[in-house]
């Protein structure tokens, strides 16, 4: 399916289950997940979804990620508040990895309240910390 | 370590062979790399590292990938001219995920020739296809 697509031209359709059954999940019966702020395109942090988090984002517009360390769906900003909505999903060439341009609610993105998990910066032999901590955990 | 850097002020500095030395690689030896094109911010595409593939990225200012298909370091356009020039290298809380802000060299990051490989969007219960594959494959 996803080498089928690869040879399409610009705005070509196909039906979105036929898509989804072809997805090549991992052994852990995932794909990875990045959320990019939709409007000034950072990027926020990198998750994993299963079959069902991935349905739920689809059907709720808001992302549910698989949380590998719990073992459990992960309804993001659930208790914190710092909810994730949904503008758009775009699944990559080979359907193992999924971008989500999101509107983060919040305080931010990162469980540190930090707006992007990314905020270690590599400068020479050392990494800078970019931003501070907030009390608020999302 | 990176739950020390969690409560970091901005600015703070740690030593990067430390941070890398805490990295939690995967049962393949892996981390999740973004390429982001740094100044368009546009997400590129997903793919893997593993330390050497990190450590020739930081040697060289050239992103090189763990292939997981081939089994070997993927010099990023080492054969198509499809290079990724590096601008900055950032880590993620936890650390088994890495930003690459790269300034994509040739026809485009994706192997379909597309700048993107996140060219399927999600519309309703359809895909559509964004951006026409060329015949330069990087």
């Amino acid at each position: 399916m996803f080498s089928k697509i690869e040879d399409a031209q610009d705005g070509q359709r196909f039906v979105l289950n036929d898509v989804i059954n072809a997805i090549p999940w991992n052994e852990q019966g995932l794909i990875a997940a990045i959320a990019q702020q939709y409007n000034t395109k950072e990027v926020l942090m990198l998750a994993w979804m299963n079959l069902e988090a991935l349905e739920e984002t689809l059907l709720t517009g808001r992302a549910c990620y698989w949380s590998r360390s719990r073992g459990c769906l992960w309804r993001k900003g659930e208790t914190s508040g710092c909810t994730q909505e949904i503008h758009a999903i775009h699944l990559d060439c080979d359907g193992d990895a999924v971008l989500l341009y999101v509107d983060q609610q919040g305080g931010g993105a990162c469980h540190t309240g930090r707006s992007s998990c990314f905020y270690n910066k590599i400068d020479g032999d050392e990494i800078i910390v970019s931003g501070n901590p907030v009390n608020l955990k999302c």
